[in-house]
């Protein structure tokens, strides 16, 4: 299993801050974080804003800009996307242009020409629009206006009333901007489906549907929680690029939480730009993927645009109504609390860690009375033959769970791996029986003895969690059993080591060997190992490991019972 | 179900801008974010900061700062917690002071006093100490200096060698502070477990272990790893509040990752208090849990503590090397990517629509021309034996599939519910026995077919995957049936109305008004609700929404080789 903690891309945005946490910088920090990317910042401008209106602006001065700019290139985890936003005025635009311009490797830059907030509040002023054609538009590879930044960008004062003026406008302003694809964005223009249908009925555009046709049973299960039916509106994105236009046809959302849209969406392509251009195994892309060959510009496949579209529209869609104004969107929707944290060389075990320290029986099991008189050779024998043929009991049902397992896994691996723990329990217990025999019981008089009360409740606890569950319901019931017994042979093995415990002499010696031997140990750590992996895997939701932690608790109170039940000699 | 989104608790820092992306508001945001609080940020200074250091600070004009606060405080989202870092000069800190102390209901204040950085540079000069305490103190609820910085509020000089030298300057602070509760941070101190034994043997002072003793097996393991022994090494925090004193014992970690540990820290303090603060149904909670009685301050639990301390240590734990320098810590350890967004009312069922989205055979499933023909009236009568006498074998399966859910779950709603169901089909399958009847099959004959190949492959793999996983694969598995013959029915209802299909006269169509009846439509919303429901309290993660996507798309392959098999009479 992998340890070392993988470097997530970087994502850098340059942009203003906005004070009520909405949009700017924060809304990008909030974006790219759960995108799974580290986010840094350049600011360009403080604003004092809420959700009613920007209320001051402090513009930092473009050195300062720079300054910071030359800080995160300096360090040697240089960004993979960089999304530019709020560009406070001509000076700045200049000054991010020559720096950018200089870099030795370009990084995807995406800008989101933001002129006007969503609340109104011009944010660049329309001089500044040369100084943006001029220096900075040269060097972006992706940039997405809206319908009235696209008329600043052309200098004209579009308003398309239908989807074949929206693909005009697209087709006008594309080889204008002179380099960069375009996402032209269709916020201000609600359409419906049956116009998109129409259209495209007509003209050849391909079309990535993110908002389904209505489903009859969903509309119905709707009609019953008293919700309208599903709108027939829609939001088309236009993307064009050299493969040419595409259109993103979008839920049309009812709502007023679109503060910060522009900017979540823009620092959402940055960060699935990021994650696509390195491969599974961390390294970056082959750049014969990522760019573009004819331009010399990075390319963003369709299927990013369409991940940062689709996560832009549920944060929309799932945004509570927070504050006076245009509310902010809600940028955590794609994340879930994760309760185990990944197993690192500082914590390589934390699932099974966790475990142990929230089963409040664990001492108690391991260091219960039973064992400590067991390693001092003081056990009773009575206690000791009513342990282990009660034991002898216990295995055959816990061979049957990893059995049940097995029989109930789809891969081959884990099906096998089931199997093999199977045998060797069914090869542990030949153990038992030996030592029956040495006590005086015969095979056959062993398996006529009754399961006692506290026998058969662990064993048929652990059989019936295996068969109830799923695979690391299985892999959790079976744990206690493999690795308390594994912390019990080695603690008693440390006892006798320090003269605490008996070993030579001791007539329970062969029981302490075999539980701190290799090949007992051996089966410890795989059993740990292939739990590690697979709820890392898994990466199991808090009411999952709730129900797990139960389990184990639950486990770890009926094998000290087990003891208890030898010592007392009770049934 | 509840359907309108929670809206998160706000959570304000006030701090300076690192543009390393790794402390400062960029480290606050990160963290209020993965605790699922809504961060905003007033920005006192920025940086131009990486992991090496600190190039270049712009300290924002005071009265500026103070726009920023009123913009945040002036929307109706007023903050419940407000941290405290970078407070870039005396003139900025009587400024915040005087804003903060007019406030009708003050939030909660954790001042971290952030003076000189991880890298050494100093941001606070010593001159601000006067400012601080006669402005800002007062205000403050909970102070986390660590041992230089106590010194400097101390206008001393301490370096403690021990855990007594630790807990005397901890004496010594707290009423200096003169009424905030201290977190006293001992990150400059490592100290041993066994000093903190030694030391509680002789003090009654009680102790938060954070740093698990280790466990022989889990060594064990750490060497089958080549990883080293679980370090002795500790880090001891001091919380001094009305209570007393406790030590917070945490793991020392051995790495660079460092990088706005502090910021991190007490930015996680104000999101802990923040989600405390507020009742499990959404409302704040009532305010005397929340406050101290005694001093009018606001308190925060020794619960909240050790969670934000905890989640700390894990960031730095989980942290990887990233930068020349200190890297910055792990920020996203305790989130992980969720799949399925919560339900809203502009998607109440995103867990249904998700299914039916990634089932490439859904459409042809629902509009197959076996259900075309039958909806005509002119599906052959064969066929339609065929296809019924078949189906009466599936719902038994099915009927079993539902009671072996009932089985297998511990809370007696899921299995009454489950069995409910087992108990409706077993009704349903009466009105196949009936049809049969109708078409001259006698209840005998019926029982004495042979199941078909469709029949068994579609039966059996329900019933598997049923008995395979935990409740969520069960309720999975039966779904496709049951939505799909609902959309059947409702589909059918529509073309009939449309008069695209034929109603009266037809002679299937009692099974279309079974199917589009009340009864069974009924029973649809229940399953659509409930898997919704189950969906929403498990946050299922990808590898296993990855798993449930399998099995309806499975489903619905061959719900459709089912009408197909209707079609060709096969067997």
């Amino acid at each position: 299993m992998k340890l070392d903690p993988v470097v997530p891309p970087h994502v850098l945005t340059i942009a203003g801050s906005d004070s009520g946490g909405g949009a700017g910088i924060q809304a990008d920090l909030k974006t790219a974080s759960v995108f799974g990317c580290y986010g840094s910042s350049v600011i360009t401008a403080l604003t004092a804003q809420n959700t009613l209106g920007v209320q001051g602006v402090h513009v930092v001065p473009p050195e300062f800009v720079v300054e910071q700019l030359k800080s995160v290139f300096a360090d040697d985890l240089v960004p993979t996307a960089v999304k530019l936003g709020m560009l406070a005025g001509p000076a700045t635009i200049s000054a991010l242009g020559s720096y950018l311009s200089t870099l030795p490797s370009r990084p995807f830059l995406v800008l989101d020409p933001v002129m006007i907030s969503t609340s109104g509040h011009e944010l660049l002023a329309h001089s500044a629009r040369d100084a943006l054609t001029s220096d900075l538009l040269p060097l972006v590879d992706l940039a997405t206006p809206n319908i009235p930044e696209a008329g600043v960008l052309l200098g004209s004062n579009p308003s398309p009333n239908c989807l074949a003026d929206v693909v005009a406008l697209g087709r006008e302003l594309y080889p204008v901007l002179n380099g960069p694809a375009l996402l032209l964005k269709g916020g201000h223009l609600p359409l419906t489906r049956s116009a998109v249908d129409e259209f495209i009925a007509k003209e050849d555009v391909p079309v990535v549907w993110l908002a389904p046709r209505p489903i009859a049973v969903i509309e119905d299960y709707r009609s019953t929680i008293n919700l309208p039916p599903q709108s027939e509106d829609v939001v088309v994105d236009l993307l064009v690029d050299e493969d040419g236009m595409t259109l993103i046809v979008g839920p049309c959302v009812d709502t007023s939480s679109t503060h910060g849209t522009g900017c979540t969406l823009s620092a959402a392509l940055a960060s699935c730009y990021a994650l696509e251009a390195r491969q599974p195994n961390g390294t970056k892309a082959d750049k014969s993927n990522g760019f573009k060959k004819a331009t010399g510009r990075k390319r963003i496949s369709h299927d990013a645009v369409r991940r940062a579209i689709s996560y832009t529209q549920t944060a929309v869609a799932t945004a509570p109504k927070m504050g006076c104004g245009n509310g902010p969107v809600n940028h955590g929707h794609n994340v879930a609390p994760r309760v185990i944290a990944a197993p690192t060389t500082h914590n390589p075990a934390p699932f099974t860690s966790h475990l142990i320290a929230n089963a409040p029986d664990w001492d108690a099991y391991i260091k219960h009375p039973f064992v400590i008189a067991l390693g001092n050779g003081t056990l009773p024998r009575e206690a000791f033959v009513h342990y282990i043929t009660q034991d002898y009991h216990y295995l055959r049902h816990y061979a049957r769970a990893h059995a049940a397992g097995a029989s109930r896994v789809e891969d081959m691996a884990t099906i096998a791996a089931l199997s093999d723990i199977a045998l060797h329990i069914a090869r542990e217990s030949e153990m038992h029986i030996e030592f029956c025999e040495s006590f005086g019981i015969t095979r056959a008089a062993l398996a006529a003895l009754p399961e006692s009360a506290a026998a058969s409740a662990y064993a048929r606890y652990v059989l019936d969690t295996a068969n109830s569950g799923d695979v690391l319901d299985v892999l959790v019931a079976v744990l206690s059993c493999l690795i308390g017994y594994g912390e019990v042979g080695l603690w008693l093995k440390e006892r006798v080591a320090a003269g605490e415990a008996v070993g030579d002499g001791n007539p329970y010696k062969r029981w302490m060997d075999d539980y701190a031997g290799a090949d007992f140990i051996g089966a410890v750590r795989r059993g740990i190992a292939t739990l590690e992996e697979r709820v890392a895997l898994e990466q199991p939701s808090a009411a999952k490991v709730a129900r797990l932690t139960h389990i184990f608790a639950e486990c770890t109170r009926l094998e000290r019972a087990f003891w208890q039940m030898g010592l007392d000699l009770s049934w």
